[in-house]
């Protein structure tokens, strides 16, 4: 990916990654990219020493490479232990995201008693409502909506289309991503007292508090609490299509991959990694430094950190139909054990 | 939550309730709120016996109870079998949403041809299509989409970035939360005959029907039907990102919660309770009042109502390692345990 | 479903299907209905033979059906070996599906280095960036938003509160269904290196390159690439709540059903079938024509084409519990029937 706005030396991104450089420290860059389709102004990166046969091949301009690795690197070599966290660092260089100019667009609909800061960027269609906040450098992109009384801190990017529901607080350098609904109602409902098929709404009372450096995916729901709040802690990052339910807490630093589904009053630890598609069942809490692999099931309370799994592996079709079967005799099996251990032992004893 | 237009003493909510009253009547209600944040002019509730000790430290100004609880309590008691329906019964008069006045936005774009009641509201860019009709009282909130033909009930809330497409019709008292999508088109593709790798979409021809008192979740998708229609019943209650696909019926009183997923024509009876993350597969029946527990894959049709799941529990990954190598091997630990116990019936028989 | 612009005799019909007529040619049809619903004026059709009864029932019109069951036929008979197919031929006709004038509609905001295509048609409210492209006969309906740079080819159709981020590219006669987003940023963070409990953005800088034909449902969610692009081949059908994260590969023809999710740089053959609810790890790599039955977890490379499968079957929860709590102890039965195995090898040296 190219962006015409960037030409840098290899030398001055060697010292801004305080890296070394075995080759010319002259040559220009203006792109990075996969170590199989750079050219010479480009630079790549190997994390993975399994791609190591590519560095021979490779013909960007610049490597960045664990020393160790270095001797193989075709092109001048940039050497620092970690290129993964190196690519992290300049990568937003090479973004090709729109650019905004700060100001209210005429098409937005921005209530007049909503306090924006002068540096922050209201977009086409956009709809404002009383009393919002919006602090500095905030972008607030094409048709996102923004209820009454929310609070947006400074340095955030609401992507096209979200909504933010009223009373909801959003920190500082908050990214939310097309389509993500935060504040909605949380799913309470009591059942009728007289046994009809009815349901009582139980109206949400709460509202959804987002810490600062949080990320939150596409399509991703975070219901607003009954009473009292959901509460995303700082540095917390969800992936796209995600679901959290009222009342819920994210402790700092965890991260919640695509698809996972977390129950009502679900507390999840700080520094917590579930992985995609996991599910939550509602009032449970998950200590801090767990972690769940995809698609696990949980409906406890975990005692004590740890990694945590469910679900079966993979098989043909046809032999899972076997072991699925077996499955569901399991119980039987187990008793027929038992029964046969029993029968060995007395005829262990009768020799 | 504060609301600062509520403000009702304790002798009324308690008239309200039909419930009694132990201390003073006289002191006013402004707030509702948990019993360890409530403060004198709240009013909070205990539903769960095991937070019975919150009751005895609780500030709040009047506590609704059980009456085998109320003794416990240290603030005035409202003393009824049921407080957290009280709770619901409540909740509505201490709700922050944004109050709408009826009219139709300036921005919105609303074609010639729809029917709006003169109490409805239409926000801000809200675009409603040819032949749309909206009913008495109903709320159409910002940047929704309802296109051509597309009859919306009276008492409906709309809300933020919904989109109804074509024809759906809609009961009254409906709640939609923002990104939700009805009707969409179904999966539907039949197979290149030539075998190619080519799929000849089919028109989806027949549309949505909702009923009464339906309440739909953020990003819930609901597909119009191929032939016939996709319908669902009165006092449906269905959570975020559901998905429903084509000519699915739901029976009235079901509650569907968050990330459940219905292939197509599947037939869901009345009353049944489908937890978090159920899976149904296409042309299946689940029989009135049947319960499925979270994350259940549901394959074939019940013949009987009763509480179904799959799955399996959560273990120490580790320890789940084990028992998933050992799943993929139980046929064969089941013919070597049917082996064994033929050896031992002969041995017994030698002996 | 009538769409009153249609009439057409059955004698057309059965010329355009390539099909014989025993009965009436000159019966006009203005619909078509499934056959327990169908009026003299409709066409249905038969393509499950446990549906036989309902032949000799219906008041079609005409019927389409297999030579075989065609002498069971109370209505004329229009006989063709695949019904099914005919039904997605002519299935078009009779869609009620808005019409479109072209031209940009005035609440549309319109870059003005966009460069649109006289016919294609820009509805009400839909912004459109710097340097779009739009082709021939496609139509942006209301509230969508079309980022920077984005190319949009020919006949394509993307329904309301579609998002679209900068410089995605489309073929032609894709689809897009309402509340999908397509070039989100991938869920891509670096840890801290020094082991705080922070996350670095790495900036996603490639995009999303989507074929011709491609079909894709409402509220999915498609990551544009960290370095290189996710791609979707020609004539992929993607359902809806599909999640397909950064870099991945989906092969020409496949079809991935409802809420199917796909973590990073997964690559999926050509002509692969992912039923509901699938997901996928990253990094590896489905091969051509596999087939994945319903939320299935994949976890490693498939070596083979095939089916495959995962999970437990169904049972009663008092039943599935049994099971379930025995799967834990998996390992130890499969040791205790060892063991036994080997005291019966024993005793029986000892005879």
């Amino acid at each position: 990916m190219k962006n015409s706005a960037v030409k840098k030396s290899v030398g001055e991104i060697a010292a801004f990654l305080k890296a070394e450089v075995v080759g010319d420290k002259d040559q220009f860059i203006e792109g990075i990219a996969p170590l199989d389709e750079a050219v010479s102004s480009d630079i790549s990166f190997l994390s993975n020493a399994s791609f190591e046969k590519a560095l021979g091949e490779s013909n960007a301009g610049a490597v960045i490479v664990q020393p160790e690795l270095a001797s193989g690197c075709k092109a001048t070599a940039i050497i620092h232990p970690d290129p993964y966290r190196c690519f992290a660092a300049i990568s937003g260089w090479f973004s090709s995201e729109p650019e905004f100019t700060s100001g209210i667009n005429d098409s937005a609909s921005v209530d007049a008693s909503a306090i924006i800061a002068d540096s922050a960027t209201i977009c086409e269609q956009v709809v404002i409502g009383p009393d919002v906040h919006i602090g500095e450098n905030t972008i607030i992109e094409s048709g996102a909506v923004i209820q009454k009384g929310t609070v947006i801190g400074s340095n955030c990017h609401i992507y096209p289309n979200v909504t933010l529901y009223h009373d909801v607080v959003l920190g500082d350098e908050v990214d939310v991503h097309s389509g993500a609904v935060i504040g909605s109602d949380g799913f309470g409902f009591a059942p009728d007292p007289k046994g009809e098929r009815k349901w009582h709404k139980i109206h949400q009372l709460g509202t959804v508090i987002i810490g600062d450096r949080v990320d939150i995916g596409s399509s991703t729901t975070i219901d607003r609490g009954a009473l009292g709040d959901t509460r995303i802690e700082n540095d917390v990052i969800i992936d796209s299509q995600v679901h959290i339910g009222h009342n819920c807490v994210i402790g700092e630093g965890s991260a919640l991959a695509g698809c996972v589904g977390l129950a009502g009053s679900s507390i999840i630890g700080k520094g917590c990694l579930l992985a995609g598609g996991v599910g939550i069942a509602g009032h449970l809490t998950i200590p801090d430094g767990s972690q769940i692999t995809g698609m696990t099931m949980v409906t406890k309370t975990l005692n004590k950190s740890g990694s945590y799994s469910s679900g079966t592996p993979m098989m043909q079709t046809r032999d899972w139909k076997k072991s699925a079967i077996r499955f569901s005799q399991l119980d039987e099996m187990a008793k027929r054990l038992k029964a046969l251990e029993k029968q060995l032992e007395r005829m262990s004893l009768k020799d």
